[in-house]
């Protein structure tokens, strides 16, 4: 009976607490292949390295663990991993703990998700992990019981095909769990202006999340204000199926 | 009778050939306002700029058409041409012309359709334009009129909400046009490993798109194979909903 090949990655880097915290938890599950950032890559997306090269190296070796840093972004460090260190496909992906929500839109902007839906796109079985809480030294141990019996049953059960999860935990107590879907809204005021020594305007991203259906109880916005986990089964395939019917009656 | 405001960007950098030929079409249309970054921003997919701020600058301002470039990506072009240069919500945002197919998973990289993305995001009707031929002088000018048609029935006949679309025009003649879905594939053998002076090793992002389903006559890339132009209407609710109920009977 083989143990699970588990890789690890995330977009805070690899010496950020949340992903120290995923490595022990996911020892408990299976042989760990960790290949995450060099530095924090927050907010990467998808993006790839592609006007210069990337390295990585070995940062420790240990029964049951593997640690690599990569120069790249989360998505280069999963095809980095997939491509040119893991001996096997792995049995499983997971990314995070990140930092902060990636419910909502965020997943389109998020390294965390970045990573998992890259993994997704190569067939390996996806979960990113996300806690709503910014700061340095949030507490992540009330989320711990849930991140494994998610991905034990994730193991057990499997994901339909192109088919990833996005987990978030809300801040403080956990009323349990809700699969959800991605909530609609958007940022708003996004930008803080400032002038630089010179009178130069420069603009820092900031901003606030504005949801636009408040009243809808089967969201993950809504989940997580009212103290759930949330999962949204989220896909790859961005083809909006129920929009081609009106787009072929054009007459191009 | 107001002329559309039409928002510009790319991800090849404002001095690009395609966003030359873009906005010179679309200011048969509108009044322009081109966003676009500094420089090349390939593959940067939804990346936003967190770590340091941002900047523009205007570069031209003429009848009907007003540039600008900016320091950060194109997701950061587009949420700062919103928040802080344009004076009312663009009818009509167009990115592009890319040097490169964006077709299949490709969407998910691309800075391109991550600006698409954004300004669908934002509730603006918003259309990426790429083409497959990656050379510098790719000719551009057979896929001049279906850019104008498409937008211009685009701009008459309006999208579902939160659905953008994902235009690709094949190299050489161009046999019509498709609406078809975002093929099933992947990329592989995705790095080409070298030495430096010292021995180390170093990796470039390579590889070649391996389709899955070859035989289906209904995707972008059989579309594009074909010669046809291939437009996916495409989504920002990464949701996969026909996975939920699966998930659901999880017992967590």
């Amino acid at each position: 009976m083989n143990k699970p090949l588990i890789l690890i990655t995330n977009d805070d880097g690899h010496d950020a607490k949340g992903i120290e915290l995923l490595t022990r938890l996911m020892m408990q599950i299976g042989d760990v292949v960790v290949v995450a950032p060099d530095g924090p890559r927050s907010a990467q997306s998808n993006a790839l390295t592609v006007t210069h090269p990337i390295r990585f190296k070995k940062i420790e070796e240990k029964e049951g663990l593997k640690r690599y840093s990569c120069t790249g972004t989360p998505t280069d460090c999963v095809k980095l991993a997939l491509n040119e260190i893991v001996e096997r496909q792995p049995d499983l992906l997971v990314s995070g703990i990140n930092h902060g929500s990636n419910a909502a839109i965020n997943v389109i902007y998020s390294g965390t998700m970045g990573a998992v839906l890259e993994g997704c796109e190569n067939g390996v079985l996806s979960i990113g992990f996300s806690i709503c809480d910014h700061s340095f030294d949030a507490d992540f141990s009330i989320f711990e019981p849930y991140i494994l019996k998610i991905t034990r049953t994730a193991l057990e059960k499997g994901l339909p095909h192109a088919t990833c999860l996005n987990v978030n935990a809300p801040m403080g107590e956990i009323a349990g769990i809700r699969i959800a879907r991605q909530c609609d809204g958007r940022w708003a005021k996004e930008f803080a202006k400032r002038s630089d020594p010179q009178g130069r305007s420069y603009f820092w991203l900031t901003g606030y999340f504005e949801n636009h259906e408040p009243e809808a109880t089967d969201t993950d916005e809504w989940a997580l204000s009212k103290g759930f986990i949330s999962i949204v089964p989220t896909k790859i395939d961005l083809t909006a199926y129920e929009a081609m019917d009106a787009v072929k009656k054009w007459e191009l």
